[in-house]
């Protein structure tokens, strides 16, 4: 029981915690109709910049506000000075295993703003289905969408997510994951994938992009000029992961095209011989591209700005963001932040002591980490249960990427991030409790 | 792709599958204006019976009627034998760790009707907290409750906890578990926990209920009569689980106790006695009683009507419940059924091969098997994630204590299950996705 005047220190719990922080006990009480943000004279913010105004209502501010006792609104005399850590601080949501309706988007766009990330990576598309609505090739979703009207995400509504994000200063870098995972994409476009053999003769299953025929190429400079004019961002993911060979070994004009090309039977040289193609495609569109780490692993030839994205090996990331970074690229890191995964109990603390920059390298290599994204794959999630699952578990990893890297106090996490959790479940977001006990506020009146 | 027209058997999942079912193609067609429910002149049911009357919009009739490709509401003639394997099939929620809401406890019972649970079992109070508002004793929940009004239970609301479920067929079995979990009582009763000891001075921490004063027999016998009353269920729930007797060892007057009694150093002597009056002491309000395994395994004299609940040594329960239905006792078995523990992809599959009469013992032993409940404690759980980790889990478990012993298919479970969550989903219960899909009418509209 805690006396009821005073300032309430454990609910001014920031999340997460800026770089340099001097809180006072000097209070000032709230009214909500006279508060205004005033601009110092030499700030660049100002009816010049909508978003830079709309801004001040950020995120830090609304945290040191905390409701007292007596339900009035107070802050204390604060000096904040911060920055992030890493420029690059993302989610992962997967729209194709389980279609996400709109709102389910927007509300994490919400969340995502409340915890500092920058970045939607948004897996729009994959095997199981195609929810992205192309005015280039209507086709796609029409016969590749789980439901054509349903489940699909329409023009209108790819730019309700990106001003929406926007506005809250977040990015949104759409995946168009090929050769591999594009079984959907095969509904809508005659030939784009590979038939696969079985007994000399076609088995009726199809496999990756066909990457031998000039007719899958010109699909995707198509394609990615939509892409890269809908999606204003500077870059766009391009995967590349899991590439499985065996309907590529099974096709006897694929075996052909092999020998022709004095690639034996080492069909990743086959796997590099499209994505560079795909890549120069896409450096046409003057995009940046990011791709999943077994593009850089097989040795494709990339652009000096590519973004190489690591994944695999869990919990052993350290080796491979040591040889992306000796090799000079910007690395991202995934490898420990796979919340799709779960486990019994408090997981989100080896999800909080994972950091970036753990490995063995040069200040240099060290340099070249851009940051991180927490994945969310769909396989086990929808919108019944998503917001949930990942928060606040996601959470522990915007602190990680935002925060100096002597923020590691697990306990001091704990406390602030219980709060934090608070926080969230009163502004709507269902995230869900890290242990026993309450909130204040989770469930207003009687 | 399907045919517009003819039945759509897959849409006609009946979960949990009944023991004779019998389908043809005869196809009707169901208006919402003219249809209605006709009992046969022999039946028991009619204005006599309201319960009845509102059950034989039963849920298996409600899972026969499909929606065509025209949105018309079909049912085929069917013929249906019903009847449970077991007569206990329940469900239990943790409101200690978590306060529930009443609409999410509520919520949850539509949801165990929908998959033919028809027992609740309320771990209502715990060492976290009380919610349960006593009328004898106020204080409880004043003092124990995370929040004294807005994290209680009060009287109406339990009342009408009570009354929802028994419109819907679900008894509800109340559980006070005593002598351990009990921190959250001590803040209400002067002198009803245990003081520990620390160097031969009592160091302000408490243990279980103190087992050797006069003064917690007097309360526990006022407590259960008001529970007696406020349940009207025939079975009261007891507890008796995880006493931890380091308290009591430390405690000099326990000490002294024990010598008296001639316990030795044995402290499950010590607990017995106490569970021994407690047992008395409910016979006394004509209740039966279910209680945790230890109070059998530690040898007290039980009731013959008692219900053992065996929960420990996952994945192991064979060895407890051949030993207590040796003994005689009606078994419980909840062991593989912790719905709280989770782990990555389809548990849901282990959940449903786990079989209460899967233990060597005689037909007479079998047949003392009763039943099962899952059980999702609340230390993780709260109203923002409870629903989608409980549902569609749970309704493996609500099929293997209500369908034939051989319905074991797992492949044919997955059909239903599949068809059976989006029918949830449908009717509004958040019930988390399997894997991968959709459902057809899981998002309304555009």
């Amino acid at each position: 029981q805690r006396a009821a005047s005073g300032p309430l220190l454990d609910e001014i719990s920031l999340w997460p915690l800026p770089q340099k922080f001097q809180s006072s006990a000097v209070a000032f009480k709230l009214s909500p109709a006279r508060f205004q943000i005033v601009q110092a004279k030499q700030s660049s913010a100002g009816p010049s910049c909508s978003i830079l105004e709309n801004a001040f209502r950020l995120e830090t501010f609304s945290q040191l506000v905390y409701e007292d006792d007596y339900g009035v609104n107070n802050i204390n005399k604060t000096d904040i000075s911060d920055f992030p850590r890493f420029a690059h601080r993302g989610i992962l949501l997967d729209s194709s295993r389980h279609f996400l309706p709109l709102k389910v988007i927007l509300a994490n766009l919400e969340a995502m703003a409340m915890n500092k990330f920058n970045v939607f990576h948004w897996h729009i598309v994959d095997d199981h289905s195609f929810p992205y609505m192309s005015r280039t090739f209507p086709e796609l979703s029409q016969k590749g969408a789980y439901h054509p009207f349903t489940h699909v995400y329409t023009p209108s509504d790819v730019k309700m997510v990106i001003e929406f994000a926007r506005m809250r200063g977040i990015r949104v870098i759409p995946e168009f994951d090929t050769p591999g995972h594009t079984e959907s994409w095969g509904n809508g476009i005659k030939d784009l994938l590979t038939p696969c053999y079985s007994d000399s003769s076609p088995s009726g299953a199809f496999g990756p992009v066909n990457p031998i025929l000039n007719s899958s190429y010109d699909f995707m400079t198509q394609f990615f000029k939509e892409i890269s004019t809908v999606f204003p961002d500077a870059y766009i993911h391009l995967g590349g992961d899991e590439v499985d060979f065996s309907c590529w070994e099974s096709n006897p004009d694929i075996q052909r095209f092999m020998v022709q090309q004095g690639f034996g039977t080492d069909y990743s040289k086959l796997e590099s011989f499209y994505i560079q193609r795909l890549l120069d495609i896409v450096a046409a569109t003057k995009k940046g591209y990011m791709v999943w780490q077994e593009v850089f692993d097989n040795g494709v030839k990339l652009k000096a700005d590519t973004q190489i994205h690591v994944w695999k090996g869990r919990p052993q990331y350290q080796d491979e963001m040591a040889q992306v970074t000796a090799a000079g690229f910007n690395a991202l890191l995934s490898t420990p932040w796979y919340l799709n995964r779960i486990s019994y109990g408090q997981d989100w603390v080896n999800i909080y002591k994972a950091d970036p920059q753990n490995f063995t390298g040069t200040d240099a290599q060290k340099k070249l980490v851009i940051g991180g994204e927490a994945c969310l794959w769909g396989e086990y999630v929808d919108a019944t249960n998503l917001t949930p699952r990942l928060w606040p578990r996601a959470s522990a990893v915007a602190e990680r990427l935002w925060s100096d890297k002597s923020v590691t106090d697990v306990d001091n996490a704990y406390n602030r991030l219980v709060q934090h959790r608070c926080r969230m479940v009163k502004r709507g977001i269902p995230a869900e409790p890290l242990f026993v006990g309450h909130c204040r506020q989770e469930y207003k009146g009687l």
